[in-house]
């Protein structure tokens, strides 16, 4: 029974080691993107939304904006610059359409809604659901790491492999419109 | 000292009971929406992501899903039907235009990417995020209580108050072509 116990113990802090191994890195195994050396942050697709947007052709996309607890709660307060350590994650995927969603307006256009057939034909035609995953983007607040652009070390990962360094020169010099807003293109969505 | 100690104790116990009864009820204390009853679930704006979509005109509006523990668990697992308890939330904003992220298309497209400018031109018209938000509306699993709708009790709030009865009877016909997926239009976008 003692012998149960100490493994009970040993298995409890071999668990907890793990996790605080885990947990103080903050970010996946994989490899590091170049340019800024930003890794996939871990657990990001638990992080909560800050907002959605759609992207037009050729890419037709849409996309989510998730934040880490330190970015949500600058977005919420409404402070700018966004502190150090706050991280921004862009996911998107390819707009495809959805057969079940379209019938399911055709059937309620055509009996619920003021909608003509015509208008719920171009309501059911612009309408699209996600689809396969394109890639994640990684914004993260350093304000010393990153001084020499604006603060913020970006990434870019497809299926988990960093994209490559051409692709990486370009992030900033694309954000820097976005200037008063630190950088940040995405407003939060209440 | 030690009545100091004591009145931390009360205060303690206070929150404790305060804290229950919120988690125990789970849902604000808004106003509960007609025919299924389902009131504005607490806390739903920290969920997580399921998937995101967009509806065409004359809607024209970005969503996001959101689920609570239940229904995320039961989305990465792939079970289907959703147990009881869980919650979809489904919030929607006005698709609106941003110039800001137009012109960084223009300045990207016309220096760094293979895009004409005409190709550049249709990217930014058609790339959106999101505006004022519309309705918000939630699914929640209770297989007794909405045994006669698929197990699911349907809601819309608009800025926190019910839609009305009207609104509230079309909901489980429209989602009936989703039969096969537990009524549930969305599919959790990795």
């Amino acid at each position: 029974m003692k012998r149960i116990a100490f493994l009970c113990v040993a298995v409890v802090m071999v668990a907890g080691a793990v996790a605080l191994t885990t947990s103080a890195s903050g970010h996946s195994d994989e490899e590091a993107a170049p340019v800024y050396g930003v890794r996939v942050p871990h657990g990001y697709r638990d992080w909560r939304l800050v907002s959605v947007a759609r992207v037009g052709d050729p890419l037709n996309d849409l996309r989510a904006k998730l934040g880490n607890d330190i970015a949500i709660k600058a977005y919420r307060e409404g402070k700018l610059p966004f502190p150090d350590g706050a991280i921004i994650a862009r996911l998107a995927w390819q707009q495809v359409t959805s057969e079940t969603i379209k019938n399911a307006f055709r059937v309620r256009g055509g009996t619920e809604t003021h909608l003509s057939p015509e208008q719920v034909e171009k309501l059911a035609d612009g309408s699209f659901v996600s689809g396969s995953p394109t890639n994640v983007q990684f914004m993260v607040k350093d304000s010393k790491k990153y001084a020499s652009t604006g603060g913020w070390g970006f990434a870019q990962f497809n299926d988990g492999k960093p994209a490559d360094e051409a692709t990486h020169k370009t992030c900033f010099s694309c954000h820097e419109p976005a200037k008063d807003g630190d950088f940040v293109f995405t407003r939060y969505a209440p």
